[in-house]
């Protein structure tokens, strides 16, 4: 790809690295490209924080306009980079254009989004208790509280969203939105994609006056790099978007860190649905059209990815397997993102046909087992007891494949969503007199999941106020959090108290004439006056 | 104690338990007393917590008017139990009277609270995306969000607040009115007084039609009734008041289950105080007075009080500290909450002692070093450097213990407040001309704290909206939270969304309608229509 340099950033320039090196690889044929990207060392990482941490308080103290401006500069930057960024990125994920025209789109709705929410201000949830100088047996004092930003996050791009959940994506959004330097991990699977978006950051935060250290991206194709930035003393906060094994690991290690920090990982689930006996009598075959290209959408490349439906055993019931069988096995093998996830899907393929019980029901008619880049849609089906004794089939298989599982009865149904572990949706098919008689079902699904679907299907996640991407574990790592949506900004903020601070002292989201007019709670009374 | 049998509670009724027994012992003489308890079994803690598992569907699905009432029984149950409930904690933490009848106010106050808060409703923090079935390309699903209860919570009540942090304390009141069953063990220090509080909860949850389970207490004087407790798989969150050692550990603790749970430990801190020089020309004695007064309050057995200060080396600031050393040398001893905090509090101030450059300035005149139960008032004295390197300077000494350093300059001011952790407050006496000579000061303590303080003293913790009690670690576990005031119940809870849910299967805080009048936030307006 002409142009990029495969160099690290931080403190607003390029650096030339000096670690392991790798190749960027063309999705859709494995080969490898130029230039050669590096492995961020201890040191290079190291001087990326800490460029992060000198820029922690100038860009906190960045007024809310300056800082909407930034993000939106950004998103400007990103646009001028036009069909150059497009064509580096389909190459590195081999994800079509049109897609990526819309994950651009989206992106840039997402900076915006979260502009709009800075500039807006009520998000810092101020809270104003006034002095009672009189108040008996103790005065009370005046304290004004609101949110103000963590600190530096390392942020952990994905592999399937190379520009929403990477370099400028939701994670790197929310957390400078907060006020918080970011230093990414650019994600191995698109380096040059993430070259040129750190680019656009990086001119963003000149054009709008935010300071040098606010933005750094470090390359790392092994461990290392990430290890370093996670362990790294000023950084305060940690962003994932990946697999369970990535996330866990990342959960774990910054537990154990002299002083641990909090990791929001997204790691992704099975989102289970559930037909109940009376949708699918009245509409198996639309639900089985609808489920089969959820599926297949995207080659089975996201998060919200069914890997598992509850069918009964009636008539319309058997029909519906048909018709998902059907369609899955017309279905055209798709790349994935990375020849490695592809090595992946056929492990985890094999895994699944190798348990007790399980039948292997349809495998995408153009399935090429010799291609190292492209994996077919596989149907599977098992009945509940096989689901609820082997963990395998209760875990993700990330790619296009899902398991069909038949249930006997409404008691079968509940013992097999008792055993489910978190998951970022769950799916009930119902006619209203099948979520009445399923009530505690519907209870049950709702304890073990952050979005739950009554209808359609799971993937295709709009961002608005009141999405939850983000279920309990091991779908993330703290179901109070969501990693998509203006509640995202959230992970990178503590509320702060002011006690009889002189006004002079007030920040303006604090002061008493509440000039930027935001909602806040004044002695117990929520207004924005 | 009458009346007391040392049993644990679960699932609404005593449990007579198995495991290693210990006595309470009266803090004031150092005696053991009567009944015997026993540290739960692993059996009896999962009993316990097993409990709490069945109570989670039907207590969350309690309506907010109904668990509102349920809390304010438990405040009229404590109360109902009257002086035998202060004269048990009196015997068993030696706090006078008429402290423990204002804390006993503090804790009724607290359950009233949450009860107003959960009935008023708003804290769920609605959120409402309607549909747009015509949005182009893709239509616009209806999504809807709130609040929910995460499950069981566990938690760990404080030595020092025997019923405000304890089994009927802020804790338990924020999670009870998340919507959560509660599992408390019990502190050593004062079983009897938990066992009465344990029981007035017992008697309001039946009373109010609250699930059994809703409510367990388990003694545990060892280590290991709290690690099955943490370790519990039904288990979704710990709440924890308490020293850094065991906070950390249970922090460590939670992170390597298999799945891994919220913590949050609010472990104390040091609470440095920066006196600047134009208010110590101005106020020294009066400072000097208010900061003695602080410092022994309750024989400093507050998270709050203050362990550093910082003075400058002019006159005044040499008479603020002879002042300060006139005032502690005059202090009375107090007798601490347990013996164990008195023998833990002569090994810190010898390790102070030992240390280099630290100069033993003050101790109270009534000090009695073969008492195994007053701790008596100490000040110390060193200079900027000292601290610099020596961590222990800058550690938590638990007791009624200050250490004055005497700083040459603003920049040694700087160094000084650079290298400390995160702390629960910090407190800064300066003039107006003081704040804005020591601006970078004042940003760089901000990023160090929970809450902030403008002259006065850190000890005395407002219970209301603005309060912030928790800071950067190792102040607290996770700075994004508060252990006081009613955003303490955003530990216990996290957003579910809905999307395309029937009307009939949205609770009352989703409806169209907006029954409770709660705010909320419908299309990106927030309002309570």
């Amino acid at each position: 790809m002409s142009g990029l340099t495969g160099e690290h950033f931080w403190a607003g320039e390029r650096h030339r690295g000096s670690g392991q090196p790798f190749a960027a690889v063309e999705a859709a044929t494995g080969k490898k490209q130029q230039p050669i990207y590096r492995d961020a060392t201890a040191d290079e990482v190291d001087a990326a924080v800490q460029a992060a941490a000198r820029a922690a308080a100038p860009f906190a103290a960045m007024v809310p306009a300056d800082r909407a401006a930034f993000l939106r500069r950004i998103a400007d930057e990103m646009l001028e980079l036009g069909d150059a960024l497009l064509a580096c990125a389909q190459s590195e994920t081999a994800l079509p254009v049109p897609r990526l025209q819309m994950e651009r789109g989206r992106t840039m709705n997402q900076l915006r989004l979260f502009a709009d929410l800075v500039e807006q201000g009520s998000w810092v949830d101020a809270r104003i208790d006034r002095a009672q100088p009189d108040r008996e047996p103790m005065p009370k004092p005046d304290l004004r509280a609101m949110l103000v930003p963590l600190g530096p996050v390392a942020v952990f791009g994905a592999s399937n969203f190379p520009l929403a959940y990477s370099v400028a994506g939701g994670d790197t959004a929310s957390a400078l939105a907060a006020g918080c330097p970011v230093v990414i991990k650019g994600h191995p699977a698109h380096p040059g994609t993430s070259e040129l978006v750190a680019g656009a950051v990086v001119r963003a935060a000149a054009a709008t006056g935010a300071p040098a250290g606010v933005f750094g991206m470090v390359h790392g194709r092994g461990h290392e790099p990430g290890r370093c930035l996670v362990e790294h003393p000023e950084v305060t906060a940690v962003g994932f978007t990946g697999s369970a094994v990535g996330g866990q690991a990342l959960v774990r290690l910054a537990a154990m860190r002299p002083r641990p920090i909090p990791v929001f990982a997204e790691m992704g689930s099975v989102n289970p649905v559930f037909v109940l006996p009376g949708a699918m009598a009245e509409r198996s075959a639309a639900i089985a059209e609808a489920l089969a290209a959820s599926v297949t959408l995207g080659t089975g490349q996201f998060c919200t990815c069914p890997g598992m439906v509850m069918h009964d055993a009636s008539a319309a019931g058997e029909s519906f397997v048909t018709e998902l069988s059907d369609r899955l096995a017309a279905a055209a093998a798709g790349v994935m993102v990375h020849p490695q996830l592809v090595t992946n899907y056929r492990g985890a393929v094999a895994q699944v046909q190798g348990l007790s019980d399980v039948v292997s029901r349809a495998t995408g008619s153009d399935y090429d087992e010799q291609s190292a880049t492209t994996a077919e849609a596989r149907l599977f089906t098992a009945d509940v007891s096989a689901v609820i004794e082997q963990d395998r089939l209760r875990e993700e298989l990330f790619g296009p494949a899902v398991v069909a599982v038949r249930y006997g009865s409404g008691s079968e149904l509940l013992e097999v969503a008792r055993c489910l572990d978190g998951h970022l949706t769950a799916t009930i098919h119902g006619t209203d007199a099948d979520l009445q008689e399923h009530a505690e079902l519907v209870a049950l699904l709702q304890s073990k999941v952050g979005r739950l679907l009554f209808g359609g299907v799971p993937t295709g996640v709009e961002v608005c106020a009141s999405m939850q991407h983000g279920g309990p574990w091991p779908a993330s790592s703290d179901s109070r959090f969501t990693a998509v949506g203006p509640r995202a900004i959230l992970r990178w903020a503590r509320p702060v108290c002011l006690q009889n601070a002189p006004t002079e002292q007030l920040p303006a989201a604090l002061r008493d004439d509440n000039p930027m007019g935001l909602w806040r709670t004044v002695d117990g009374v929520h207004d924005r006056h």
